[in-house]
């Protein structure tokens, strides 16, 4: 039988009000990574660890390890996490939430006098916000998984200009660990990672449900610097079959791709195509037939086969577009990520937790990308639980209820106590 | 019979070579609407006219009358002229070809002894450029036809923030004939206006054909200030059902209303349709839905009911857009022109005059507006003969070829020896 280890969401809410009160920037939430932001965060989180008796301890790469001892000190642990850091001007729960839930369950197993059968670690992960600070996917968790490669800590930040071993060092780590590719978690020290996040999405809110189990992290292709070429002419002068309007073009490739997005939605594909960008330049205006236009694109899906089909459409698209409108498309250099896929086994205990509490919940895939990835992608069992929560995020008007957060909470309890019990 | 009165082209090119060497920028060539350049181009011509004995006089307006007289004095007058102004570093020839050629056709009836039945009047228009200058349609022809309404007098230069009134003031002339309606020209004094002017289009250059004979000026229905209101959200976080995305409902619209330009078009109908702005906004960026788009929309054609038969088709779609998409289309206020069709009585002139030199032309649509439209929205029997020309207009690349201008002046003089006979 499972014990009842109920969650400390009060321990949760009291943290989740400090951490508001000292990183308020006068708009929203900052917490800058490796900066002070982060810093006072994690420097909260490590005193209520301590003060609930738990193993603390920073890695090399800067992320805080908050251990509950288990029995079997030598078996491998159950790691529960997110990242403290934020955007800038953003909210106060993306990220925080996951660290707090687990803090919040390893409280609830403390005041139960619960020892489990494993260590169960609760991980503040550092520098999660790449578009905000470091253009580089989750150096934090990668540093301490053996999987950031050399080159990424002389990614610059964009604020202060200095780069991310910089940081690193400022802030009293080494990241020559990293350098030197050796790592504090891996498949051989951890039986399973979860990480709760707020959803970030509005699925959850409009259909009612106050968590989702993620079934994985999508990958991504995408062109941040498409162009069109076309010609400016008098808009008036220039009759159709001289026209070589970059700005039709582009309407046309992004109406024909969504149109293929729907056919692949009809065909039972998970995937999201936004034209993030899609404009003339300045120099069009009135009585211009615009002759330059650009287009960021960004291509999402579980199912990397999905992202590659909108490829192939675009890739059919352009040569017919350029031939009939006489422009021409420079899709400039794609990037992308590879889909992580959650680990099954732990999306069945995070069903079979969530059903013997009688709380709603549903499959979904993530939006976004999250810590999770870098676990699943070195071979980590990971899973995600999202919480429910309002206006999107990384803005000030992000919002959570504490009732759904508490409800993430009881099934994360329940989770962990069946993996490590 | 009709006399052979080469026009004299040597003096054109002359004047032609005069006003560039006086009005050229540093890049391209400027001649400011009621200002230095206009002022400048003005004095040049007058100077000609005195040396070619022509009566000659400035009207309240500031639109300058060079006069062959005729032997009924009484007789209603031919007028052949155009602009003298141009936009800010734009090319030579838009207008002052119109200027010159008139300027060629009666030098060379003076050259010849021809004294014409009726008087022939060349005329140098002011500030046709509205959209360098005074946000109005052709306040100059319109001065001197009586149709130019007493508000537009208030408009503003946007470079020095006086108003057209202030402007003609500054030069010596007299707005408050506009104001009280009066008028020098008009269908009771004026027989036939016929404008010379650069095609600004790629359609004779296209087609090997120096001269263009105009069948109308298009008229216009714009929005200047169209918008897309969705909503942003996270790109990847957000499924296509719960998206708000005005990037992609404006892409539908501009292709969706593309394809009804084809549709027209293979029925017969004669028009344009361009976005000259498609944007999203600088909010836009990525991993961010497009939650606000922008755009203008400009759509023309000789025939008033193929732009209407386009904003059918916009307001058919736009609701539909907006209930799929979830987004709000704001089109703001429309503006607009009547088409203007040319006399056909001059259209048949100009045929028998090119086909009796031997010289290659088609009729066409105008482009763009001009002068001529205020003439015949007046009353006059207007044309507009087109001469082929290369690089568009409106920017320092803009050229003619000197036997292209050449061609037109033969049929201009033909023309006019047979309208004033």
């Amino acid at each position: 039988m499972i014990p009842n280890l109920a969650p400390d969401v009060a321990l949760a809410e009291r943290l989740f009000a400090e951490l508001r009160a000292r990183s308020f920037d006068g708009v929203g939430i900052t917490r800058e990574a490796y900066g002070p932001g982060e810093r006072m965060a994690h420097a909260l989180v490590r005193e209520a660890a301590e003060a609930l008796g738990l193993e603390v301890r920073a890695d090399p790469i800067g992320n805080l390890h908050m251990t509950l001892p288990g029995q079997d000190r030598a078996a491998r642990r159950v790691v529960l996490g997110s990242h403290l850091d934020s955007v800038r001007q953003g909210g106060n729960y993306d990220g925080a939430a996951g660290v707090l839930a687990g803090l919040a369950a390893v409280a609830g197993m403390r005041r139960a006098g619960f020892t489990p059968g494993r260590d169960v670690t609760v991980l503040a992960i550092r520098a999660e916000e790449a578009g905000a600070w470091f253009p580089t996917s989750y150096p934090g968790s990668r540093g301490a998984l053996g999987t950031l490669r050399p080159e990424e800590l002389q990614v610059r930040r964009a604020d202060t200009g200095r780069t991310l071993e910089e940081h690193m060092r400022e802030e009293g780590f080494d990241p020559d660990f990293a350098r030197a590719g050796r790592r504090v978690l891996g498949p051989d020290t951890v039986a399973a990672f979860l990480e709760v996040h707020i959803e970030q999405g509005p699925v959850l809110e409009a259909e009612g449900i106050p968590v989702g189990i993620v079934t994985g992290i999508p990958g991504s292709r995408r062109l941040r610097a498409g162009r069109v070429i076309g010609e400016y002419n008098h808009s008036g002068g220039t009759p159709r079959k001289y026209r070589r309007d970059a700005a039709m073009a582009l309407a046309e490739l992004a109406h024909r791709m969504d149109e293929a997005w729907v056919r692949l939605e009809t065909e039972g594909q998970q995937l999201v195509c936004t034209f993030c960008v899609l404009a003339t330049t300045p120099e069009a205006g009135f009585t211009k037939i615009p002759g330059e236009a650009v287009f960021q694109l960004d291509v999402r899906s579980v199912n990397p086969h999905a992202c590659d089909r909108m490829f192939e459409v675009l890739y059919d698209l352009v040569p017919r577009i350029e031939a009939r409108r006489g422009v021409r498309f420079e899709l400039g250099a794609e990037s992308g990520s590879r889909a992580a896929p959650m680990d099954p086994g732990v999306q069945a205990g995070l069903r079979r937790a969530a059903e013997a509490l009688g709380i709603a919940h549903r499959l979904m895939p993530s939006g976004g990308g999250h810590d999770a990835a870098a676990f699943a992608q070195a071979g980590v069992p990971a899973g995600m639980l999202f919480v429910r929560n309002q206006n999107g995020s990384h803005n000030p008007r992000e919002d959570m209820r504490m009732e759904d957060f508490a409800a993430a909470c009881a099934v994360l309890a329940r989770w962990v106590a069946e993996v490590a019990a």
